[in-house]
């Protein structure tokens, strides 16, 4: 069998890229693993946690705001087969929408483990039967896994990577979360509005230094408002499931202990080790290709994603950050067309970012911190949710629009957001700035009201008042 | 007393021309019959109506999903005493905010009703205090009531307008409402997906002519589908208040009995009439100035927001369509500048329009009937919630969003827009329109993932797609 395309991993990259080559009319196979298609962004990663987010969003919040509450409720108003039962019937519907798309467009599907034996061929093995499949194209998307170090002593119920949280029998009562990045500040702030006593650390003396720092030291700051502890700087060296001493509360008579450099000990139910993910990349046969993987299993690429094999393409979470399903997509469809000669434009400096933490946090553009480093003269603008009618019925009195704004020129060079939505409105900045509009278009728009999209005009307002006075 | 501006109502218009108006360096007061500031957008419109939907959906909403139940949930599950709770509480914040923002720019607010004396002079009169009051420009923001026709028997339990729906007792437990225009609708629909029976009646053929068809259809069958009966191109000749017959389930041991032109007659425990408005114009002595109001109260404007006396403005819903907070609010903005001679850029063809029913509706640019009817060419893209992972995550099986684009420029001429946090997205497409951009930028353009944004790229490749045979 020979294909014009043959791609390996059927997650968000590898999806576009099939999907992209079987438009210009392209004959393309997929190989995947599982017997599921969608790699982590389906099975175990970005939905899951999304739909795990939006559950307990939906069950807290209602309450939260007629009783204008001050602490959380209590984990007991939602029980885990409620959440899983959800997350089941997102995924499900998932997988459905991703294989009718495959299969309208004619891609096929094969079911296995692909090896490399030569640049041009890849061996499919599925238990005892074995396929060759050849290709002008191949690319690589084979996305990453939890890295899993040999000495914590990982099990099903108490000690878990973000793969296996939910897996969990019953929500631990505390839970202490190792790795302050993307996924372990999602699930740390998630389980900590669910009820949980969430304790997270973070070798850094910040949690995802790529923030502005703004809005990082929102997310800190309400992150401690909510009852979690932060240990920034810190350093776990020992984890060890032990016996609960007498009179300490457990849920299954176990603890997780874990001990930090400083000589802390912290005890908890259950312990979700979020530091670092590994390209998985072991099982494709890269000697026979003459590539290697570095040393936690990535893939090197030129700017068209292309490996040292230069038919031999790689996208997605394999080639490393910023990793999330939005960017693997992209990448897949430009690796695609330029396979197939289709010139596209791309502009990954306005490629957004979506943190989906409670709360939501998401940005595009510059940070004030890169803007300050580069010399590039700015004003910010600022608009408080609660100044918004639509904050005030949201009941969301933290969340936050900033626009960064070039002094002279007045266009926009970042929009950073943190609160309800920002995932959504990010991109009403996103296209003023690749479009080349400047802060007076916020000023010069009628937004509907009540929105969150109105932050952009006050927050514009703001900037340009201040801009009078330069 | 002598003012650069005097702004008579407390409304968004006013509002937004006053602190214009003190931005630019004037004195300028506002004079408010009641004794809180805002207009009905705050005290009895916008923001209650939209304070009840959020309450209304956030009480019926998750269990819906997790249950995947296929009715409404139950009235009983949610009091009058909550949602109006939620109400009260939302409408002091937003009322916190518009008053500081006056007080933060300077601008006197005198309690009273305003009556011109002559065209340079205001008389107002709170109790048995008067004051006159001399400005250099009037802005006339006055706003308007329902209609309230004498031959409807209102009362305060039974027959009411929109300002008396949250003063009932109790929820009905069948709901008649005449009139189908914006607000007609939306409280139909909230009041639908609280599990009240409701039966909406409109005298034209279809709900608020001003949407895109596929929209409206879209709207017409979800209500349909949602159990809510129309009578369309139906008119209400009369309404009585009956004792319910023996036998006949009522709330109140009363019905309200409308009779239809067309012999129907239907009963229920509420009826809620929601057919015009009417400019609060009678006390303004517009004589005095040589002003007449049209026969709905309504004052007659030029471009700039001048009545017939040029240094007497009027903006917001006394000017008539679109009568919106969000046009009133950029009237106001507007108009305020014009007096001041300060240059401005609007371009009304790019209002949105936001309509906060059950499902919400936006839209902005041209409708597809309009497009045909001017002899543009163009091809359409539809993206459904459903094949969104975040349609998914929110469980919006009926979301859809659509774009106009030009068949030969590739430009964007219309978006339009069902389901949840259409209001918001709406402005992805009213900046790409805005800032002339091509369908390709969605194309090309990279989202948050799992956004409802994405819709807009999946409808672009749609679009292109059909392109491609034109």
């Amino acid at each position: 069998m020979r294909y014009d395309l043959c791609v390996i991993g059927s997650g968000p990259a590898g999806q576009r890229a099939a999907v992209q080559a079987a438009k210009l009319g392209r004959q393309v196979c997929i190989i995947e693993r599982r017997e599921v298609i969608g790699g982590v962004a389906i099975n175990t990663g970005t939905i899951p946690s999304k739909a795990l987010r939006e559950a307990i969003l939906h069950s807290t919040a209602f309450k939260h705001r007629l009783a204008q509450a001050s602490g959380p409720i209590g984990r007991r108003d939602v029980t885990i087969e409620e959440l899983t039962y959800w997350c089941q019937h997102v995924i499900k519907g998932e997988i459905d929408v991703v294989r009718s798309q495959l299969s309208r467009n004619g891609v096929e599907v094969r079911v296995g483990t692909g090896t490399f034996v030569d640049p041009n061929a890849v061996r499919v093995r599925h238990g005892n039967e074995e396929t060759r499949i050849e290709a002008d194209h191949f690319l690589i998307a084979t996305g990453t896994r939890p890295a899993r170090p040999k000495d914590i002593p990982f099990d099903h119920n108490h000690i878990v990577d973000a793969d296996g949280l939910l897996g969990l029998h019953s929500l631990p009562r505390t839970l202490t979360v190792v790795g302050g990045g993307v996924i372990g500040t999602e699930y740390a702030s998630m389980l900590q509005a669910l009820g949980v006593k969430v304790t997270l650390i973070e070798g850094r003396n910040e949690l995802m230094e790529f923030l502005d720092s703004e809005i990082r030291e929102s997310l800190q700051y309400h992150l401690r408002q909510a009852g979690m502890t932060l240990r920034l700087g810190e350093k776990v060296v020992k984890v060890a499931l032990i016996d609960a001493p007498d009179g300490a509360r457990s849920v299954s008579g176990k603890l997780v202990e874990a001990t930090l450099e400083s000589g802390k000990v912290l005890r908890s139910d259950t312990l979700l080790y979020c530091v670092g993910r590994q390209g998985c990349t072991d099982e494709l046969g890269l000697d026979a290709i003459g590539l290697q993987a570095d040393n936690r299993g990535r893939i090197t690429v030129n700017e068209h994603y292309q490996t040292e094999v230069p038919h031999i393409y790689a996208a997605g979470d394999v080639i490393g950050f910023p990793a999330l399903a939005s960017t693997s997509m992209e990448q897949g469809r430009l690796s695609a067309c330029h396979m197939f000669g289709v010139p596209t434009q791309s502009t990954p400096e306005l490629f957004p970012f979506g943190i989906y933490a409670v709360p939501e946090i998401s940005m595009v553009g510059w940070t004030e911190e890169q803007l300050t480093r580069e010399d590039i003269p700015y004003e910010t603008g600022i608009a408080h949710y609660r100044e918004i009618a639509r904050g005030q019925l949201l009941g969301d009195a933290i969340g936050m629009l900033k626009i960064l704004v070039h002094q002279d020129s007045r266009h926009i060079l970042g929009v950073h957001c943190i609160g309800t939505g920002a995932t959504e409105i990010i991109h009403i900045g996103q296209a003023v700035m690749s479009l080349k509009g400047t802060v007076d278009y916020f000023v010069e728009t009628v937004f509907n009201y009540p929105t969150l999209a109105e932050c952009y005009k006050v927050a514009a307002l703001n900037v340009v008042n201040k801009l009078i006075h330069v």
